[in-house]
């Protein structure tokens, strides 16, 4: 239930970040493979690694446990965090989510059993569960002296996904019809015990998180809300520069709940999906016990399908949780629950972008986006201004003054680590305040005031184009 | 070591939403007290809280165990969680690490146990630490069966502080002196077990984020990274509006290390505190056992004091970590390293901002920025541009249309709840496309068009002035 995005078969191996080398040319199998070695490999023969090592990140044994730890370090040089694809897709995400009524909340990562039991996840998951230690029979600590004996003997579990915390936000408190369609979105970490053969770069982790909704909602307004469903995955997607398939998943042979439930709700899966408009295949009897799916298959640009949304319905969680909102006629009713995930992993999302790109991000997700290059040392102070203004208007900018390598040579560095533009500053850019600019194609852009060359860097990574170095 | 901030004396009660009722008037004790009925009390009248559950959050069983759970679920009606102080604090913090050089890094939440004994926090800290079940002996799970059998032995913990695992990005590859000061800033979420007797509001918590960075320079570059370090502390404390002072705490008598490098960095930290200008005392003996620190202790609108940020050195833990860079003379050297935090733990800077403005927040932290009321039913779809004007813009604009109260009543509504600005639209409005502006002190800024409204209020919300009602 809820698991968006973390089960469907994937093909990226993970290349987070431009500067590192690519592990493995070419079309990968389906399979799930540790990547050969990395860079970082190569300082550390003897151990070996389930990921790359690169400047944007690396593994460790203490990190989980064992070779292969399913959870990773992320490290950047500079302040580049936050214009790697994990904060630029999130960032893309949290404004998606402002403009359609969708509420970010952050849950607790550590829940009791009970919960689990309750949500049904004890029985089918718990074998996935991280499980906290109990505290010790003869001597409560003092954290828990004041429980009862029956809840002491509780457990913690580390959740494996968001859903059963979004219906204890639902149920807190008496709810109405007026504060529906509740959409509640959620970047929480979720840690699973995947087994270690599973794990591979960034594609499945024992710790990752999802751009994971739920979205509560009267029976009537389940059509309207599935179309804005799809209206979500196509924005994004359309920004992102993949193309998608649809499928309609319907009711298994073992499913729980009404038949006339699940016919109805097919029904308006099947009516949204043909107003949106693209073709759908109809997958019989692949729905969830739990209800009726939309499957969504993207293709990066290497034409290779990749599972990574998904819109599942949910009758079952709704009556778990015995949630309930009093109705227009002043009756109480059951909501409808819509598991939602556009990226699905955020992380894996990272490296099927990252092999969509091939290591050349676009502006927007770059985080090598420009590199300031004085002439010679009498520059040096004018090329950190020029840095200056690019970090003060949220732009990664970095120098490059190495004396011992030649201007030629250093444009040329920053156009193989793929950093989106060059600012060469020489004597005449400095006396003019301007920079000569360059893009990691070759193109020459010539000469620009610094202020006009910030002002463009900050419109293009604002419009998101995939080709700012074209458009400049 | 680097518990920054979660130590301290604390003053805050929680009062996270300005829409929630204030539980309690003036100033409240030193100690911790779970707080008294809030409005959600009143709904779950058997239940007992131990903070405020508001819009913006609640408490739970389910979340970790019993009634004082410590840990909160955030929950805000509408696009709001961006815009709470936590959000806008962190962006802040972010904002302020690209300007002055710091890596915002993330880690991982589990570690085994190991990375705890070589840090020392095993021998330490171990009881205030989550700890993982172990794999069950019988039935090793299938992602632990490629593990030796002494790695399954090895158990995994929840961090309760970040510092050991930036001294593992530190080690994981050689450092040269070229690469530092290495600056590395985590926003990740620290589990503590707190006793239950201890927990309150959002100011003591078990699981809790901190604005948590570790310093890793050379011995002479810590006079310049102290400076810094102040002048962070400066920027931050001034945007929010604390007045603070400083203390330096020198070594104790029972301490680790070598004597001539504790009055070393004594002198350093006196010299860079002098240089400050402000004020500081003296706190012989006061230190930790791993280094002086510098204390850093604010003060809110109503005169009391809050421990939240720090500056500690360090000197074990890179011994312990075995920490080496190689030197400009060609020979491996070992780092200071520097604890640092301006806000400590971020939930309970949230609580003591609460209190500091009374529910009164300003525009650029404020859940609650805009309402947008139309007059008459007429207005109902040009009001609803003008509210998608504003969250298009990245501001929170809410619409009360609710016919069933008089539009005095709706102002008076929105002012009471501590909407920054009131966004009146008539049939005069509508047809010059403009609003008609109030702010929440009844302050009538008049009639200005949409376009202008929207973009004062975002240039008033990026210089995050304290008085936007007055400078609008």
């Amino acid at each position: 239930m809820g698991g968006a995005g973390g089960e469907g078969p994937e093909a990226a191996a993970a290349h987070p970040c431009p500067g590192s080398r690519r592990p493995q040319a070419g079309r990968r199998s389906l399979e799930h493979h540790p990547l050969p070695g990395s860079a970082a490999d190569q300082l550390f023969p003897g151990r070996q690694r389930c990921g790359p090592s690169t400047s944007c990140g690396f593994y460790h044994d203490m990190a989980l446990r064992g070779n292969r730890c399913g959870t990773s370090v992320d490290l950047c040089k500079g302040p580049h965090l936050r214009h790697t694809g994990q904060i630029g897709v999130l960032k893309l995400l949290t404004e998606e989510y402002a403009r359609r009524g969708f509420s970010e909340v952050r849950t607790p990562t550590l829940f009791s059993t009970k919960l689990w039991e309750q949500s049904g996840h004890w029985e089918h998951y718990s074998e996935d569960m991280f499980i906290l230690q109990p505290p010790e029979a003869d001597g409560p600590t003092d954290c828990q002296s004041d429980y009862s004996t029956s809840q002491r003997r509780d457990r913690l579990a580390l959740k494996p996904m968001n859903c059963p915390a979004h219906c204890l936000i639902f149920a807190h408190r008496p709810r109405s019809w007026r504060e529906l369609p509740l959409r509640l979105a959620d970047f929480g970490a979720l840690h699973r015990t995947e087994a270690s053969g599973n794990l591979g770069g960034l594609t499945r982790l024992r710790r990752f998180q999802q751009d994971d909704a739920h979205i509560f909602c009267a029976p009537d307004q389940l059509e309207t809300e599935i179309r804005g469903c799809l209206d979500f995955l196509h924005s994004v997607y359309t920004v992102l520069g993949f193309s998608f398939h649809l499928g309609l998943s319907t009711r298994p042979s073992s499913f729980l709940g009404e038949v006339h439930l699940w016919d109805q709700a097919e029904q308006i899966l099947q009516k949204a999906l043909n107003e949106f408009g693209k073709p759908w295949e109809l997958n019989p009897g692949d729905g969830a016990f739990y209800g009726p799916k939309i499957d969504v298959h993207i293709q990066d640009a290497l034409g290779r399908p990749h599972q990574c949304g998904t819109i599942q319905l949910d009758f079952q969680l709704p009556l778990r949780f015995d949630l309930q909102y009093m109705g227009q006629a002043g009756v109480l009713e059951r909501p409808v629950l819509i598991h939602r995930a556009v990226l699905g992993s955020v992380e894996r999302m990272l490296g099927v972008l990252a092999e969509n790109y091939g290591g050349k991000w676009p502006l927007w997700l770059s985080p090598l986006q420009a590199m300031v290059i004085p002439v010679g040392a009498e520059q040096e102070g004018y090329a950190q201004e020029v840095q200056e203004a690019l970090l003060a208007a949220g732009l990664v900018g970095d120098l490059d003054k190495d004396p011992s390598v030649t201007l030629g040579r250093r444009v040329r560095r920053a156009q193989l680590s793929q950093y989106n533009f060059q600012l060469v500053v020489g004597p005449r850019e400095q006396s003019q305040r301007t920079v000569n600019i360059r893009a990691r194609d070759g193109r020459q852009l010539g000469e620009r005031a610094v202020a006009e060359v910030v002002g463009r860097l900050r419109e293009l990574q604002a419009a998101r184009v995939r080709n700012a170095e074209e458009m400049f």
